[in-house]
């Protein structure tokens, strides 16, 4: 898996870009220069900016949903212009094209399999660099290559995974004997998602309480009609992780929950 | 044309996941492995969360504009994991894969052939099922597999199309000789939209008085050029229906006007 | 490259219609219809409504990135319904199809190879077609029509290049030394971008003084990277044109500076 590349011909792009500006047709413009039947796919362009942790996580809730081969782009790059390195990975046989500074951090956790390459060869790039603008004529032109059918090897040159810069969030803390972990994104709907997994918690026999700010909840539930509408819930939500909602409303307005916040879960007292 | 399904190789997306998380990627990816050389059209992702009247309104104007053979997607769903079917509907040609909610009912009432289908089927779901991601597990798969040239016979159970649930509102309420109904959408020019058609109000011989709130307008016009800029005009907009706006300004914010406020027309007084 | 149109299979869209509504997704239906198998790549619909200017802008950072053969398909439009006349441009390879208002002016002024066409035949036309929707019925349709294959002069009518409408903003203005351009589009980190070129100004070997309301700043630099986080610089932007940012941070909501405000570059005093 990691010697071989096929690209499946989708790309999936995230950024902080927004949507206001050209930027992201630009990049989607080189690309589709050097791949013309490539098909691109927005994750989201409204991580908050250079909000890496907040990329981060968005990519890692997306990658999975597409098939093997699938190219993903992200940038989310305060850095551009100055020295850190710009990379590509390949996990599971997945390929990502990004600034080294973090935003593959959830990606590395959860594969298997995984090789690096610097993309240090400025022969793929499309000239001139504008210092400012590393996606669309760095980042964007390896996409396009790797999605014609060009090797990681080929546009890049090896480097150590291990060296790979990670952030240095903990999924989740054990202290006393409780599971902890931050509120790492808020949804459009208000739910408030953490990297804490079913796992990591007592066995389902045991009921648990789980606290974050003013809220305190007994028990996780499946789903909201678990619930009666305005009531909060807990869940595990479709990206595998912990999840704070409110049914038919607004978790993070209601409870004034906010990114950062630490989620507490521990066995109900008897 | 209720018997056989060609797909266009077209899928467009409705829903109220708005564009700063990964699900409306996430549902692109699954339908992807399964028609990869599908297009995807995003119609919006920025229907209020749960408003299942914007979306029925907005899946609604869009659908004509594609060809027949198009896969119609749209996910507002706020009873997701509660026991509302998941329902595909062919009509007039088009396939459209939803929840049984009310998003079809301007469809519905619009389309000339009609037949229904309950996704219940879980071999054709992506497993294991989020209860809170139907779109990603049960209603993108299925969208994939018609895309790639499976029919809906083969997707789902036969059902009665007049089981479907429809929304109660009345696109017109005629009482005392005048014709009323409710703004039921206003776009991002503040142009309020009813769904008053031409054929349900007087012939234009006579002329018309419309009113909304404190706005009171003599005449349907044309278009915008028929008033001097700052003025407010109604006119029949381009999804067939009655609107009210202000030539190069907003007429919602200058008029006050809300959505489900009552637009009544009448014959003016000579 | 001016008698032959080769489409690359791309067509871009820049408009006002937001993407709250089904404007959008209705003008890439019509063209899909007639092309199927295009890819619409969105620069933006998030133009403030009716704002030439900076629909002009965006058009113009984004043509350039996309391979000769590209249809560039741009509505703001507010004369829409009027006398102003729709136009097809062919521009150094690139086609254009959008209303004659001065939504082309900064291509105009970068190309070099320009012919035109008023787009005056109505049997290419969406029917009826909605006085208010031309992008749908008049637009759209035209822009199918060229990805397919037809050619410029097939579906309109030669007219003189000089006769199309451009916005009478002067990129940079000289006077006492000085060059003055206006802020011209504010992106969404807050960077300030004009039309002032590095060619306009003298040479590098000395030091220029850039002022703009309340902020001065000493020297142009290439990138954030140059300066220390929460610093003020001025340097050229990925499109061209001198730009104010702060490094990590917002310069317009910081300095106040606004769309319109003067940028002024003059030599340092000794």
């Amino acid at each position: 898996m990691l010697t071989t590349w096929r690209p499946s011909g989708i790309v999936t792009f995230t950024s902080d870009y927004g949507v206001r500006d050209s930027y992201v047709a630009q990049v989607k413009g080189v690309i589709l220069e050097r791949a013309p039947t490539s098909t691109i796919i927005d994750v989201t362009h409204e991580i908050a900016a250079q909000d890496i942790l907040e990329g981060a996580f968005q990519l890692a809730t997306a990658w999975r949903a597409f098939p093997v081969g699938t190219i993903h782009l992200a940038v989310v790059d305060p850095g551009v212009g100055s020295e850190r390195r710009a990379v590509s990975i390949l996990a599971d046989g997945h390929a990502f094209v990004l600034p080294d500074n973090g935003l593959a951090t959830f990606v590395l956790a959860e594969a298997h399999q995984v090789a690096a390459w610097s993309l240090d060869r400025s022969e793929w790039f499309r000239q001139p660099v504008a210092p400012t603008f590393h996606g669309r004529d760095i980042f964007g032109p390896i996409c396009g290559l790797l999605a014609s059918g060009m090797s990681l090897a080929e546009v890049g040159t090896p480097l150590d995974p291990a060296s790979l810069v990670k952030l240095p969030i903990q999924p989740v803390i054990a202290s006393g004997g409780s599971v902890v972990g931050p509120i790492v994104s808020i949804d459009r709907f208000g739910n408030c998602r953490t990297l804490i997994r079913r796992e990591q918690l007592p066995d389902e026999s045991e009921t648990l309480c789980i606290r974050c700010g003013q809220l305190e909840l007994l028990g996780i539930v499946r789903t909201f009609a678990d619930v009666a509408p305005g009531m909060p819930l807990a869940y595990f939500g479709s990206h595998g992780g912990l999840e704070i909602a409110v049914r038919d409303g607004n978790a993070a307005a209601t409870w004034h929950l906010e990114r950062g916040m630490l989620v507490e879960v521990r066995r109900a007292v008897k």
